[in-house]
């Protein structure tokens, strides 16, 4: 019998259709394989074929020269700009402002690999520490609001270059999906005096069928109302809104789980293409009791039909109970 | 430059980015072409292959045999049932019911064609005679809150089977994206006591640019703010919440508009897949003043990024006006 779920922080319903059940293999996708095509821009030694770096970890070298660890850079073909002032304007009933953002690329590690599933812990750290390095100096420029962090990996996932990296994109204005589980997780707390998301860690460590992993810093989950086969959420165990302010050991814990999970994904899936978004707490806050910083990883499994776009509604043909316990049984 | 813009419904902000600006041929795109392998379980002959029908319109023959010119039929792998007891219940924090809703499946028309710009006009507005119909009768049902009619065209776009055929889904309660709408569109009618697609169709008819067609019933925009390369949007002139309800030149308008528009976009974008969904009022009343029913057609030209989900943000690299202005010139 199908059912719907609702996924308590922004209140969506889900059709978890258990009679259209589907096992990892009965999915179609299209393997992601390493095919170093051409010269990559993003490989050590080719420095000068991207704009000038932003940060870097480096062992050795000067600035745009190989001896980096992780790299982050200007998106080339940026969708929006640093310069410029900020305009706003009406458009007759319509209301338009000048593409004022930034839009970066953190090149993950040196090798040309596309998985930070391949990379070490120790580098993937580090990856999250740029992330940290980031959202902290961009809260500097006021016109801000908001910063995405993510990650297209495969093409089939939006990656149009191969060579591991992931993107952040600051806007001025809070993107409507994470307005919607701001104000959601917000109610919740107004209710309960609770963090929505520590209910839930706290519900799924009881109940243990939508666990994949646990320990000491993270926990990872399969929700409850997952849209997606196999989504995933990484969330830190103790209360943080902010993944900038955490302990430097989540980005270790954070890093191996993830890493691991990555593993497990590509052995269980056979290598699909996925997304990651960070959803973290906004750039005008440092601290919320109701918000809860946490990972989203969606892997690319199924076409998203038009209806979803036009109701924001999803049928999920795999059970988040199904999905974690055959990540839980896979080897990482 | 590029530039926000935000959707006067809903408030949701887009980049339409013109630096990565893309003219119609530089998407990548399978192009949907017909290949009938194997029995087509929705070509005339096979209807015991499939469900028994709900409703068909026909010419000559009895229920289940040839002679129909469009049959609807209940989706063999439902993601809902209509039969049971309508049960909520809690689950810890989260709630579930059970899948309590339709699924149908339209059959276009008895030729094995993929895309409703192949057959006549007359069939076309068959079709949308079709949905009518449903709807009215799904309104029956007191436990059911609102239907989505919608195509997915080509495999791309989710569908899984190549005969022209539409779907439906009855829901038990409003999907977030639709009531995000209804309530957009209710602050603005709250505000200013008029219909804000009504003010939208009278800006972008003395504006010009965003207008692909128009005709005495209905008028197709490309969006000021779309999400996607070649969004549009057809909507009848006349202000009006519900497509069931319409006169029956508005079935023929729309008819004669979509099969032209389809044969536009597929001579303009070579072929796309393509996903529509009927935005519609809800099943409950009967007639809303700030509500206006539309039909969305979205060609699947990008792969829809990671961050897009994490976000519902969307970054479009084609300007709404030169979508328009090719699809003008472009011979239908």
């Amino acid at each position: 019998m199908p059912e719907f779920r609702k996924e308590p922080v922004t209140g969506r319903w889900v059709i978890v259709s258990t009679d259209r059940a589907k096992r990892p293999r009965d999915f179609i996708r299209t393997q992601v394989v390493v095919q170093k095509k051409g010269i990559c821009p993003f490989c050590p030694g080719n420095e000068n074929r991207t704009p000038p770096e932003i940060l870097a970890f480096r062992a050795h070298g000067g600035p745009n020269q190989p001896g980096w660890t992780t790299r982050v850079i200007p998106n080339k073909f940026p969708a929006l700009r640093v310069e410029g002032d900020f305009d706003r304007e009406p458009d007759g009933l319509y209301d338009r402002m000048n593409g004022i953002g930034a839009h970066e690329v953190i090149i993950d590690c040196p090798e040309h690999i596309a998985s930070l599933g391949e990379t070490t812990d120790t580098n993937t750290a580090n990856v999250f520490w740029a992330f940290r390095e980031r959202l902290a100096d961009l809260k500097n420029d006021v016109r801000l609001k908001y910063t995405l962090l993510f990650k297209n990996h495969g093409e089939p996932a939006g990656a149009s270059i191969e060579h591991s990296h992931s993107q952040l994109i600051a806007l001025p204005i809070i993107p409507m999906a994470v307005q919607e589980e701001l104000d959601g997780s917000r109610r919740y707390f107004d209710l309960h005096d609770r963090c929505v998301f520590c209910d839930i860690i706290r519900q799924e460590r009881r109940d243990g069928k939508r666990v994949v992993h646990e320990d000491e810093d993270v926990i990872v989950l399969a929700p409850y109302a997952s849209r997606f086969p196999f989504e995933l959420w990484i969330l830190p165990r103790r209360h943080a809104s902010h993944l900038e302010f955490a302990p430097a050991e989540i980005y270790r814990g954070l890093a191996s789980t993830l890493g691991r999970l990555l593993r497990k994904i590509d052995r269980a899936l056979e290598c699909p293409a996925y997304n990651f978004v960070l959803h973290n707490g906004t750039m005008k806050e440092t601290d919320s009791p109701s918000y809860h910083w946490h990972l989203e990883i969606i892997p690319r499994l199924t076409r998203v039909a038009g209806f979803e776009w036009g109701s924001g509604f999803y049928i999920n043909p795999t059970t988040p109970e199904e999905a974690a316990s055959f990540l839980r049984d896979t080897i990482a």
